[in-house]
């Protein structure tokens, strides 16, 4: 990869000095994703775009799109993005600190969704993101959704996240977990997107190190657990039936990701660039 | 088409006067709408099913879904549904005239929209509905949604559909047709769904039988002019390029359908059967 001055913006003109310690990581952690997962597909090689906004925009920043579309990994993009400056006036008074800090804000994270061409690797999604107004907070979570679920992954998918909680405080997985269930669920199909996950927002200890401490614990655990899964499954023999299945459960994932995904309609709400947070649709979809 | 016990219940027990007559001529043009598409296609049939609230629940009523996977209409769904009894508490204030009704309604409404096979085929929507509190008004439109846009086809159903509003009134048109465009517009993508046709709400002219026949000659048209296009399209040769080119259009059908739509949104936040109100969604779509 190419570090282009844009990009070189981005990293070293930080308006908030947490944010910009957190991105630190995002970014590296971003790298090192996309080399995994090049590795584990035959020949792909993700597509890198960055962006920055205009330097007239009231808003800073911005971000490295990395989408791969390969024979293993079928669509999977791995954002990062930082975007700082000033609130619009209406949406001071939604977002904690930003009175005090007179709108001014630095916001920063990375998300990943992977889409699998074999219909027994499960789709996996992680977001882990700080945000800096008079107040720093973090949010983020990662979960599995599988067309065909097994146990084994599930199993070990859970074990993995729930030593990343662990190593942060003893009820975090708990709390997390249910989050998760109660988040990732489709009221009007009255079905959960998939087997679950941590899902967490509005975290503040205190002790903002620990916080990043846990964040970095959640992505190495999913940087670690993920590709073995991808290993087990990616060269299961399929069926038509099997892969038409796969297309109508990505259908149900398009449904949460325009009907309920916060991220998702804080894009719509806002003039963020569309390519970047709807890199998350899937490829090919049924209904 | 059989006519079970169930439809009987439908048609012959209606709360409300006008929106039982509306609900005849729907039930009607439903029939005549999948009696001239399957003549259009190669052997395919229209699927039937018919659903009705049960007993017990709070609302009343139930639909006729019709849909067909045909070899010249990939997906096609025409429902007709009216079911009316009381309001939940928080939805009444929402409501015109319900406050006045006790929250009593009836809603009877036909939707159409078909997805077809050949890329230089566009896309219809159709629907009309008629609502009963102690007020009683219309809303509905067409509008067509081209990968590829041909002039004739835009003039010729614009033209369709200027007559059926100019038998209603001078300025009907005109009014409708600026409706659309801003009703069918991807505000995030900051473009439009397709090349428009009619919109309108809360028709309430004061003369609910001047309205009803303005509905009427709606459905005619489109069930005149739409066929047209189709035969006039359905056989043009395609290319790989070009049919990936409609599946990715279908993506911003799906995207405007699940985030804007105000009957997929009203679905979401009532009990409605999805299949029902997400029948609409295209057979195979890519992002």
């Amino acid at each position: 990869m190419t570090k282009t001055s844009r990009e070189k913006s981005i990293g070293d003109l930080p308006s908030a000095k947490f944010a910009a310690k957190a991105g630190e990581y995002y970014r590296n952690l971003q790298d090192r994703i996309c080399a995994t997962f090049e590795s584990l597909d035959t020949g792909a090689k993700f597509e890198r775009t960055n962006w920055q906004r205009p330097s007239d925009h009231r808003l800073k920043g911005g971000g490295r799109m990395r989408m791969m579309r390969g024979e293993v990994f079928e669509k999977v993009g791995v954002n990062f993005s930082h975007v700082w400056g000033t609130l619009k006036k209406e949406s001071i008074p939604q977002i904690p600190g930003a009175t005090e800090s007179k709108g001014q804000f630095s916001a920063c994270g990375i998300s990943l969704v992977s889409h699998m061409r074999n219909p027994f690797t499960p789709i996996v999604h992680m977001n882990i993101r700080c945000m800096e107004t008079s107040r720093l907070w973090f949010g983020g979570g990662a979960d599995l959704t599988p067309t065909f679920p097994f146990d084994e992954d599930t199993q070990e998918f859970h074990a993995a996240m729930k030593a990343a909680c662990d190593s942060y405080r003893p009820d975090a997985y708990t709390e997390y977990k249910e989050w998760c269930d109660r988040y990732f669920y489709l009221h009007h199909r009255k079905e959960p997107r998939g087997v679950g996950g941590i899902f967490f927002d509005d975290l503040n200890s205190k002790n903002a190190d620990a916080d990043l401490d846990f964040q970095r614990a959640l992505g190495e655990a999913l940087l670690h657990v993920y590709p073995r899964i991808v290993a087990r499954r990616k060269d299961t023999p399929f069926t038509e039936a099997d892969r038409d299945k796969l297309l109508h459960k990505r259908g149900r994932y398009v449904e949460f990701n325009l009907v309920y995904d916060r991220g998702t309609k804080f894009g719509f709400a806002t003039d963020a660039n569309p390519d970047a947070y709807l890199m998350s649709m899937p490829p090919v979809v049924k209904w």
